[in-house]
């Protein structure tokens, strides 16, 4: 049953053969890997606004350099990761470069930083989606904690089913989202240069009092929180179409395209309109609202940026289990992340990642917000350690022409790091738990990996000297009384030696002596040896002889214990026998040197 | 860990030979198993004044005659549990009685109805005790699931812990109530002497309209529900000390007349102060605080009440495990119920009884005042089933001066049968339950005699003819590469047979020639079998040769399949490795015949 239910909703499991069907398409991919990316579009000019509204409506105008400033590193980002997509084709994500290029050290910050980074982004995008449904349909509030978790499992659904038919679905709303905002754009400059908007802009260029570098900076750290998931299509270069290499890498400048159109056109129509940051409306909101009026357009504009907030999530259901893989092949992750499932997908990531971004909603409440800058500084780090390794790569190899490229990297570098540094500044009190994950993410890797290579030293062998070793071996028996079942396990047992004890465990002298008088009339050929049980346990007489046995034919015989087992024909008939030889299985396992073998006896009826 | 929890909880284990120094003396048993008799003089009055209160206040002279009435059945009750004791003296419930002289139906009828009926006690009871502390306490109120169920676990541990000790602890509570309600009907009779209470009492013997037989009949029905608990000495006679029989005896009567002598003084004060009950406030209560004002008397009365209601419920917690157990001995109740835990009580009783308890508790949300009439049915079913059984006895047996125990015997069964009769027809809409739960039971209980019969049947061999059968065996070994732990493994399976295959499940050509050339290489004597998954799963493939091996070899050679596992020395290295072993286990374990071992390979780092 559990069978079928799991083949409904994840569909037939699929041959390892197929796997090259699976692969994206360009347009495929742009949805899957850029929704992360387009989504911040919806909160991205906010952001700037918000810091500079600290000072004033006046200082407003400063939101058009900033986003200029942005377009410029996104331009950088956008050049930096081009080169890496060319340079590292089986996917050269922030792990692969840092770790190839600085050293392992840094591959681990880079990798630890971007695995927590896509639980953040699944559970802050889910949240936030949340709050958009339940802002238009407040009635849903007090569930906003089910909804969230919800789409999560959803999302883990579609993943769970496969990366080709999840893009089928994806895809959709990721074109209408772009789709609404350019309308919105080309509708919004259209409505101001035909004089149809009557507010007031502040004035550009004006001298405001107030204004520090400090604060600018902050605002265009803020505004850089647009620039999170940049960095997915080249982590996923090996999910391409062949050739992907060169496929990935006009998908990048797909996606920066219309990101850098998007973000430019908002933050233009926001300075336009004289449009505010408020706590009831979001920005895009506002503009949607001037231009179209609160109608049918509106509200379209409003369902798909919901939308594309629960679908950034998809980002990292794409990103997370790749990156699991390529450290579990390194042994800095356990190995249950290399497995693909039935439907060719690394389906552990995918599960893992469901389920800890749904532990966070539950933690937090489905208040997520709070983690965004966690978040962006989470992604921040990695960008800053992958260009630091290509600087570092073109320093080494220094192949023709490379000055332009290590340039480019070089001020992507600065930027990135110079922002990371103003976040952590700026916003300690909200990133300061970075300090602690980030190291015990570290230990924790350098512990698999220790674990991994300690194993791999003890189990090794040299397959020219060491064969199997031949030994003694003695099988105990434990019995309750002479029945069909002792019958057919000694039996079983007497065909694989004829070292055989058989235990019985009495608790008073009456059964012991019935017992011993019926196993001697029965004669098996099989010792019996009585414990004796004044506190009336079966567990530890068994345990304390086995004990013994242990000691006297150590290094000389291997012990198994051999326990006759019922298999009921109804689960309920369980109830009816006692279970005590699980509980002297479990027990023996973990701590002694024995083997367990379970003999079963199908009752008939 | 765990163990020392629990020896701190209930205490160290106790040997078999401990037993006899666990028995009651006369005082002990009378605090133990008399609670949930006494404490009915809490409710007994007041469920009688209620039925006549609804033909007006006049009527309430009628609980005179009507209390007079329920003294006389329990003093028939008495008698007859007397004549029970000497006649049973190893236990003698209603279980042994009716199913030893009516039949195994009724016995099952009788124990069917005791088992539930306890579980229904100790519900009740506990949500009445916590009643009676939210009244003291409002704000306590919200919370009073959690105090039941409280309570119901501190009943549990103290049984858990051994008779004796929780009867020393049980006993002061017990005797405080009987004092206080002592003290409370001398004073009230000694204040009503001399002229101390100015209220008026309702005229004795006037007529009264709309009083009909049906009503008087209901009026003693409930009454009846005061003595509820009288048969908890007849079935507990194993737990006194020696001379348990002559203890045993004179401590039923010791309970008749102290419950005789409580009740009889409630009822003739409440008529003499001329006391209405009232939702707001209980007979007792009103009583208390007509004679001493609600002063620190006043409270103590109600504190002890409150308290002696909880302890009600430890009554069953002494007499359900042991007809559990003597149901379990005749094949009734699972095993479990047989064993005596480390305390030398019959431990799973006692868990059983808490936890089905707690659950009404929940499913109730505490509200299990309607339970009251299921519950005093559950009880005179098996009063009469009881009687009935004496009366066929003296029948049968006929010793000198029959007649007189025939002729009390006779009176109790009509009387208890009556009473029986008169609450399904008053309360039918509160205790049609029992037509679908004492069936449902009595269904269970068949139906596990069957199995046992069945198994016994089974198994049971003829221990001149049937010896041991010995055929060939080939063991199995799932392997995943060329390690120590194989090697291991190998080594101890040719200790046992030299029939051995080795199985290998690949995924892909490549894993699979290299995996080939190695065991070629490497050479262990032991043929090597490859699998290939194209659908990466290990279980289907490893079932799937299973089944053909056991084709093969069926009625020929056992099989064994031998899985090399891992000891990690940290739980949490579990994580690293597959845990894909577990899952065929289960799998091969309950569906085929094949013997499963488990060589451990215990890890040093």
């Amino acid at each position: 049953m559990v069978t079928k239910l799991k083949r409904f909703l994840i569909g037939r499991p699929m041959k390892s053969t197929e796997l090259a069907e699976e692969k994206l398409s360009k347009l495929k991919a742009l949805a899957v890997l850029s929704s992360d990316a387009l989504s911040s579009v919806a909160y991205g000019t906010e952001q700037i606004l918000l810091v500079l509204m600290a000072v004033g409506f006046a200082a407003l105008w400063y939101s058009i350099p900033i986003s200029i400033a942005v377009l410029g590193l996104l331009l950088v980002l956008i050049l930096s990761y081009r080169q890496t997509i060319h340079t590292y084709s089986s996917g050269g994500g922030a792990y692969i470069v840092a770790k190839e290029n600085l050293g392992l050290p840094f591959g681990l910050v880079a990798g630890g930083s971007l695995l927590v980074d896509y639980i953040l982004t699944v559970a802050v995008s889910s949240s936030a989606g949340t709050d958009a449904i339940t802002s238009a349909f407040p009635q849903l509030h007090e569930h906003r904690v089910l909804i969230a978790i919800l789409m999560i499992a959803a999302l883990t659904l579609l993943n769970l089913r496969g990366i080709t038919e999840s893009a089928t679905i994806l895809a959709f709303p990721v074109y209408l989202f772009i789709i609404a905002i350019l309308v919105l754009i080309v509708c919004g400059i259209y409505q101001y240069a035909t004089g149809g908007i009557a507010a007031a802009a502040p004035t550009y260029g004006a001298a405001v009092n107030g204004i520090t570098l400090f604060l600018l900076l902050k605002a265009f750290s803020s505004g850089c929180s647009a620039l999170t998931g940049v960095e997915a299509v080249s982590n996923a270069i090996p999910n391409f179409r062949e050739p992907a290499e060169k496929n990935a890498a006009t998908t990048l400048v797909m996606m920066g395209a219309i990101l850098g159109t998007m973000f430019l056109g908002i933050s233009m129509l926001a300075y336009w309109y004289g449009i505010a940051p408020s706590e009831k409306e979001t920005v895009v909101s506002q503009i949607a609202a001037a231009t179209f009026g609160r109608g049918t357009m509106y509200y379209f504009i409003q369902a798909v940026t919901a939308m594309i907030l629960f679908l950034a999530a998809n980002t990292a259901f794409s990103a997370f289990p790749l990156l699991a893989f390529m450290m579990a092949k390194d042994k800095f992750m356990p190995h249950m992340f290399m497995v693909r499932g039935d439907r060719l997908g690394f389906s552990n990531g995918i599960i893992v990642l469901g389920i800890l971004s749904a532990l966070l909603i539950v933690i937090f409440k489905g208040d997520t917000e709070n983690l965004i800058p966690l978040y962006a500084i989470g992604v921040f780090i990695p960008f800053t350690l992958s260009q630091a390794g290509m600087m570092r790569r073109w320093l080494k190899t220094r192949p023709s022409g490379w000055l332009l490229p290590f340039f480019i990297n070089t001020i992507g570098m600065i930027t990135t790091l110079t922002i990371t540094l103003i976040f952590m500044v700026t916003k300690f009190s909200q990133v300061w738990m970075v300090f602690l994950f980030l190291p015990a993410v570290i230990i924790g890797f350098r512990k698999i990996h220790q674990h991994y290579q300690d194993i791999a030293d003890e189990l090794r062998i040299d397959i020219c000297k060491e064969k199997p070793e031949v030994k003694g071996s003695v099988i105990v028996i434990p019995v309750a009384g002479v029945t069909k079942v002792v019958s057919s396990t000694i039996g079983y047992a007497k065909s694989l030696t004829d070292n055989i004890v058989a235990v019985y465990v009495g608790f008073d002298e009456e059964s012991i002596e019935k017992m011993e008088a019926k196993w001697e009339e029965w004669n098996p050929g099989v010792r019996l040896i009585v414990l004796r049980s004044r506190y009336r346990s079966i567990v530890k007489p068994l345990v304390k002889f086995i004990d013994t046995v242990e000691w006297k034919t150590a290094d000389t015989d291997h012990i198994t214990v051999l326990f006759p087992q019922f298999i009921t024909k109804k689960w309920w008939h369980n109830f009816l026998h006692n279970q005590t030889s699980l509980l002297i299985r479990a027990y023996l396992f973990t701590r002694r040197d024995v083997t367990i073998a379970t003999f079963p006896y199908h009752l008939q009826k």
